[in-house]
């Protein structure tokens, strides 16, 4: 890289305040022992998933997560949109609404959407459908102010999780609505890659609503569960977040890893070490 | 997509004329076991891997294939460009002159390039390299009739195989070169996702050296090894020939298939049903 663009990297962060855990990071904690860990480990964010907060019971966990005084940076996840038939698109619909419900309850502003695959191949036709569904859940969603947060998942997922592969499209239909209702997700994993990384961050200044870190491993040991610790992969993490933070984002850095060893290990154990290399690597 | 897209689609092949067997997809074979099994499958193209050439003998090799009537429809692979240091940046050049040399004895007039990737986190810094590399061996290649072909690779491969991953970028180094001695590959696997592809393979218009095939599995059972069989996943590969042949490319295309269960298949069943798939599903 061109020595002027150094600058755009990031000094180091000087603590652990942005720092969220999202859930699926220690995927074996429910969500009494993800607050609990959370408190012990003096992380003040928490990013949930739906999953968890249903098995903890949707009003005890709001309750819980505002008693220990801990935030929460994102709920997981909204989207899914494309359906086959009107039965399937309704179903999207109500699930969508409820998320955006859950959401409000636990107090948090940001629904995160994943916005699922096409149902035949047609790519295109699934990327109207997403546009489409979005703009019915986003006035919806504004009423209990809560803003959908467009999170585009790295290409490798176009066939099975989102047709939405890149910042650039997660953008195009952001902009066709108001800056409150819809934004962008921007996730170091997703999004590393991307030839045209540095202008489209800059693009979406004002609409990035939460910011994504893990890394990405060589070779990538698996395509789901093969995200690594920051630092044990190759994103030059802090670059990225330098790009990101001239946006004017100085919002939660939520930490999301799927990785089956990680998930294997004790949760206190990797609590410390994200913390450790929040603060080395991030 | 909307109707008026549709016309867009190829229809079906209507014979194997241009189908080229890359050894990659029967990886047991050795290259005299390849040129036997495409001459007695009646397939008239094959796509070689230097290393299984290497095996064979470079000058057996090329007879074998001329002896057989069969053409050579590309040679993989040259690139690797990025490197540390001067030692390692001239034994790639090194390298890819032989990869040149070996492309003309084996009469094919095109080099695939898988371009490498970043050797620090510097993605930018190793694009560069890449541009650079490619300028100086584009004039050696000229000489010899050779015309290098970037290969962007799925993004799930930026960390570990080339930083060149959207079809754009492809594009971007091989305009500056006359069309004569760099252009692109476009492989249905690598480039499916990308939302902005009917655009890219039209601006690639006279710079598409070869299409490739094969298909993308959902999910994906391995990053690497992982590619299906066509028909057997989710690209719509007669909307990509169609526009791939609406820019005037009507050359071979290649199988390309990195799959472990195909690998342990044996060799002429895998070549059938490459033949059945072809004209059903390419």
């Amino acid at each position: 890289m061109a020595e002027a663009t150094r600058a755009e990297v990031a000094a180091p962060l000087a603590d652990l305040s942005r720092i969220s855990l999202n859930q699926i990071s220690i995927n074996g904690w429910t969500l009494p022992e993800a607050v609990e860990g959370c408190a012990r480990h003096g992380i003040g964010w928490i990013g949930l998933w739906r999953d968890k907060v249903a098995d903890c019971g949707l009003e005890r966990s709001a309750r819980l997560v505002r008693d220990a005084g801990i935030r929460v940076s994102s709920l997981l996840r909204g989207g899914f949109f494309p359906a086959a038939g009107e039965e399937a698109l309704r179903a999207r619909r109500d699930d969508n609404r409820r998320a955006v419900d859950e959401a409000a309850i636990l107090g948090t502003e940001i629904l995160v959407l994943v916005c699922g695959p096409a149902v035949d191949r047609d790519l295109e036709a699934a990327r109207e459908q997403v546009a489409e569904g979005i703009a019915e859940l986003a006035p919806y969603a504004a009423e209990s102010g809560v803003t959908l947060g467009i999170e585009p998942l790295h290409p490798m997922f176009a066939g099975d999780r989102s047709v939405i592969v890149t910042l650039a499209e997660a953008s195009s239909i952001a902009e066709r609505f108001p800056a409150g209702q819809v934004g962008v997700i921007v996730d170091a994993y997703h999004v590393w890659w991307d030839p045209d990384l540095r202008a489209q961050v800059q693009r979406a200044a004002g609409r990035i609503l939460g910011y994504h870190v893990s890394d990405w491993l060589v070779p990538p040991p698996d395509p789901l569960l093969g995200r690594g610790m920051m630092g044990d992969g190759v994103i030059d993490l802090r670059l990225l977040r330098g790009l990101v933070e001239a946006t004017g984002y100085q919002g939660p850095i939520e930490v999301e890893i799927f990785n089956r060893k990680i998930w294997d290990a004790p949760g206190d154990e990797v609590l410390a070490l994200i913390k450790e290399r929040s603060l080395a690597k991030v």
